[in-house]
């Protein structure tokens, strides 16, 4: 009954994997939270429970579904990162045979590649521009374009280096144009088809990383150049990813890692239950 | 050539152990980092290396020694939390048939013993009243009683209720008492024996344990009331520990934990070499 996973990361973001093909595993928001804690579990920005579609009962055209929690236990609708290093951890266990394959989500369907090196592209679905707004930080405003890329966003241009940014105030933005929040993207051109990047995620603040952040980042600077079409590097604080727009349909090319694998005691797990 | 690793805790202090008697393992300052780093690798507070005394070639009366390096890569002396996992594995691993057995530190050797319900004892030593001091926190002083466990203490028996004290500004204290700095201990007295406990130590800020504070946060509860004998439970942020005092030397019973075991990959291994 020992409980396997491995714990691996996309660009920093970190995920404890659960593989579970037939959904016998009982993960309870409790045991989610617990495992996620990083003192007294394995530590993770959520988990991936690898689980058949049919075994949830959720239509889908992929065998697999990425059963996605948040690390409070929360269930979380997609992760690009998170999809990453699930595709890949399809691939490497010969679950998929690669390298092209659908993997199912709460947000729909979603194609992905493996590559030879273990980098992964996930088809994100359309960015859409919806508009112009204004952030303000640490009392001063950035304007910026709105992409919703099944989130909302807001990404400007700054002429100073992004890395000088103090993002640790709360920011303030309309409420009335982003009634549910909004995640702010702070962009440096650093030459033809490359971006560097900070974020500040709603509810989370600044993090390492945000995969639908940097394709509303390439979204908006190919808006500002008059274009949907195009492709750019965007540098991150976990590293780099390359995102690729066709007509506002977007592709996120970037790395999945894994760690370790390993089994959970069987006494943590069940005093955790 | 895969590499095993345990993860652990003591009271929520942290560590990944990496079993290795004959030291065959390159433990770069780089690589315990990497494992320590939340994110990128296992994530811990620190790394205990099981290892035999001897293939250290450091003289001890246990056969094993706790090679402890602290999350930065830096090589530390001692950890008491750190000591109770290391010391289960030990007796779980039938390493030590136990109960009862001596570990090997950089700060010496250290009697332990390991109990049917997996919490351990460790002798500490002597834990030493050195004097009387002040501690400014937030503008507000701490008058409290200076103590030595190794390490130098400055335990504050305080009226409010420890859970309320906004421990987050860097302290400041006498550095001509403290000139390596010093550990503060804020303590209520909530009963015969009870003792309860927030800690902020020197170069970390608030943890959620620290054995050596709780060790000095009796001995001055005992040395104010006029002895060097007794014995007090003490509740602190990461869980309850135990610590005995017999003419001023300490013993700290509490929780050894394990979560997992596991294999780290070889290619994360080389590539963080």
């Amino acid at each position: 009954m020992a409980i396997e996973f491995l714990k691996g990361h996309g660009t920093e973001n970190d995920f404890v994997l659960l593989p579970d093909p037939s959904g016998g595993l009982e993960l309870t928001p409790g045991r989610i939270a617990a495992l996620c804690d990083r003192q007294r579990g394995l530590g993770a920005d959520g988990v991936l429970r690898v689980i058949r579609a049919e075994a949830l009962g959720i239509a889908s055209e992929g065998e697999w579904f990425m059963d996605y929690h948040n690390a409070d236990g929360s269930v979380a609708e997609m992760c690009g990162n998170g999809m990453r290093v699930f595709a890949r951890y399809l691939v490497e266990s010969g679950l998929e045979s690669g390298p092209e394959f659908v993997v199912g989500s709460r947000a729909g369907d979603r194609r992905v590649a493996v590559r030879p090196d273990g980098s992964v592209t996930v088809w994100m679905g359309p960015a859409a521009i919806t508009g112009a707004s204004v952030a303000i930080v640490d009392g001063r405003s950035f304007s910026g374009v709105a992409v919703n890329v099944g989130n909302p966003h807001l990404v400007s241009i700054v002429d100073d280096d992004v890395a000088e940014l103090d993002l640790h105030a709360e920011p303030r933005y309309d409420t009335d144009f982003f009634p549910e929040g909004v995640n702010l993207e702070f962009v440096n051109p650093v030459g033809e088809g490359a971006l560097r990047m900070r974020v500040h995620e709603r509810g989370v603040g600044e993090t390492r990383s945000c995969g639908t952040g940097t394709v509303a980042a390439v979204a908006a600077a190919l808006h500002l150049a008059g274009t949907d079409t195009g492709e750019s590097t965007v540098d991150i604080p976990g590293g780099r990813v390359t995102v690729g727009l066709q007509r506002g349909d977007a592709t996120l090319t970037g790395p999945a890692e894994f760690v370790a694998r390993g089994q959970l005691r069987d006494d943590w797990w069940t005093r955790h239950g």
